[in-house]
């Protein structure tokens, strides 16, 4: 049985308080329900300045730790760092994560059903942004009583938001922890993910984004996240985890059906996404991740970076490919300019991008370190 | 007007002399029948000693230099490294270039008809593998009267048929130039194959390889192209190239049908590349790549190496990540521990794996010094 020090965890769904008009979305447009899935892991202090908000990566979801009941096999993504006496420490913290706008566990997202139609958005969903997130995010805390925030903390597209929190909501943000994230995707970063957008629409079950009722794209959206997950992975983590080893031990029979041992590892990864992620809220996701911009968006890096008023500590991994450490560096010069206080490590880890969810041991004491000492 | 210093050249097609068994393969298997399209630039002097092979990578073919007709736009894929005075210098040498076996054009492959079946081989066609398509180039050269190689050069995949030759025929291999290459692909490259090898079999008009009356699989076969091309070229060629520039001049819309410039780029080269690569082709070749592994074929890489008797150019490119600088220097060492004469030399290029085809000007001193000097 899988334990942890979490335990069973309760998500939470609320429905935002939205004026006449809806929610409006950066682009303009807007929705005219938005639903957020959350959890909460530790107490709101009396003083209600305890609260440090978690911002899961593009895959991830609300469920950053504990277990969904006595028999779940899975525990929350970042487990390893939330607990008592941990570096999310929940004796002392209200740690709280959300399921992102777009997404597609309790979220609105593009699969869920459009009050107007009564039937799911799919590709008549928005565009939404990184921006928009963080903005669902702000409306949902100070709804639940959140007005101020000891800390934000997320890797990757979650070290996005974070950026986006410290420079969109600098009042309200004590602390931001950026973990293996950039202000902008580059170039690569974006082709990688076209091609998983590609995947999907090539793939004739997506029907144009309506599939809901019908058999879901599930090869193309596999075939994403075969590409995804070799980005997130680094060629000796790889190397060392499967080399060039064949999946029947006998050896290569020289045949078109003989499997590398990443082969499969591959295709089973493909196919477990599928049953847990929606191909829709791959292409929206993945869009909101190419479109953020701090520099563009606000005037500038530099101008970005002299709104936030917040502390930072930046980490960025040696063996991170997809977001590499020029990009945390990109940021943390930023902010040196600007005259803020940042912290910057460039922490040595095998795992590729993946490491700010495996290289748990350095980074806890990091964050630890950072999120020690009280109030600014 | 598209110039080439080697005017129009005429692709040669021969059928091989075969016993009554057909062509044996590594696998077992056999072919009945095997025809080679190849090219030839320069003569073959009168002692037949001048020769060189040159080796095309993956997607490449057997047109290495020249125009194929006087209104041709493309000249061959090597053209700016061919010809009177250059480093495959064509007043001194003979430079032949064949298509692989398994290929599309013209040589061998699964869209070849079995002449047992009147049909087109698709997946029935066996595995192939590196070790026979240079069994296919030993076979045409003696076929055509060449007996002995001045020099054998290649990048990529036909740097690994360069090994190939060294270690399978040491007596008629003079010089071997092998760039950016490998002795055996590493678990990520292999990873990146079977991905593009998914996205073609995951396309319905692939049909179990039975396409070759019907409509092709395009999609597929420009998803895998996507993800080729990315893993060709480098972040910084990326950035350089493209960076985040939208394709509309005017700004992010922010809405899912605008395109970032690098978006259209790939999606461009994936619908160019379907006019001219057969998607069977695309699973066979990357199979062979897959398999090749010169260290458990020849019971170790310091055995293999021993069996050489070349001497050995062997170049890497500093932004190659696909065929990183430490694979050459596995071979480069193999070949020293050997006793073997060897040059070897990172070059500085932006370029990434592609920078054989694109870094001409310090490659082509680099060659042309090594393929300087008599016969050895």
């Amino acid at each position: 049985m899988i334990q942890s020090p979490n335990g069973v965890v309760i998500p939470r769904t609320v429905t935002l308080q939205l004026d006449q008009g809806g929610f409006v979305l950066e682009s303009g447009k807007t929705l005219p329900e938005v639903t957020v899935r959350y959890e909460m892991y530790g107490e709101i202090n009396q003083a209600g300045d305890n609260v440090i908000l978690l911002l899961h990566a593009f895959s991830g979801d609300a469920h950053a730790a504990g277990l969904h009941h006595d028999a779940d096999r899975y525990p929350g993504w970042w487990d390893d760092m939330i607990g008592s006496g941990n570096a999310f420490d929940t004796d002392r913290f209200c740690v709280i994560c959300s399921n992102v706008l777009g997404g597609c566990q309790g979220t609105t997202g593009p699969g869920s059903t459009n009050p107007q139609t009564g039937q799911p958005w799919g590709m008549t969903f928005p565009v939404i942004t990184i921006g928009d997130m963080v903005d669902v995010q702000y409306r949902l805390l100070r709804q639940i009583g959140v007005n101020t925030l000891y800390a934000v903390a997320g890797g990757s597209m979650g070290g996005m938001q974070a950026l986006e929190w410290a420079v969109r909501f600098p009042d309200m943000v004590q602390r931001a922890v950026v973990l293996a994230s950039t202000a902008r995707l580059n170039a690569q970063g974006i082709a990688f993910n076209a091609v998983g957008r590609n995947a999907i629409v090539s793939d004739p079950a997506w029907n144009g984004g309506n599939y809901y009722d019908g058999p879901h794209p599930t090869r193309g959206l596999a075939i994403a996240r075969m590409v995804g997950h070799i980005t997130y992975l680094s060629s000796e983590s790889m190397r060392l985890k499967f080399g060039r080893r064949l999946q029947n031990a006998d050896g290569a029979k020289l045949d078109l059906e003989d499997q590398f041992a990443v082969e499969s590892y591959l295709e089973y990864q493909g196919e477990k996404f599928v049953d847990r992620f929606d191909a829709n809220s791959y292409i929206y996701l993945t869009k909101a991740m190419d479109y953020f911009d701090l520099a563009s968006s606000w005037g500038g890096l530099d101008a970005a970076m002299a709104r936030t008023r917040s502390r930072f500590l930046v980490l960025s991994y040696t063996s991170d490919w997809l977001f590499p450490t020029d990009q945390s560096k990109e940021v943390v010069y930023a902010l040196a300019r600007a005259g803020k206080d940042v912290s910057f490590n460039e922490v040595v880890s095998p795992y590729g991008h993946d490491s700010f969810l495996l290289e748990a041991t350095l980074q806890r004491e990091l964050i630890r370190a950072f999120l020690s000492g009280g109030t600014v």
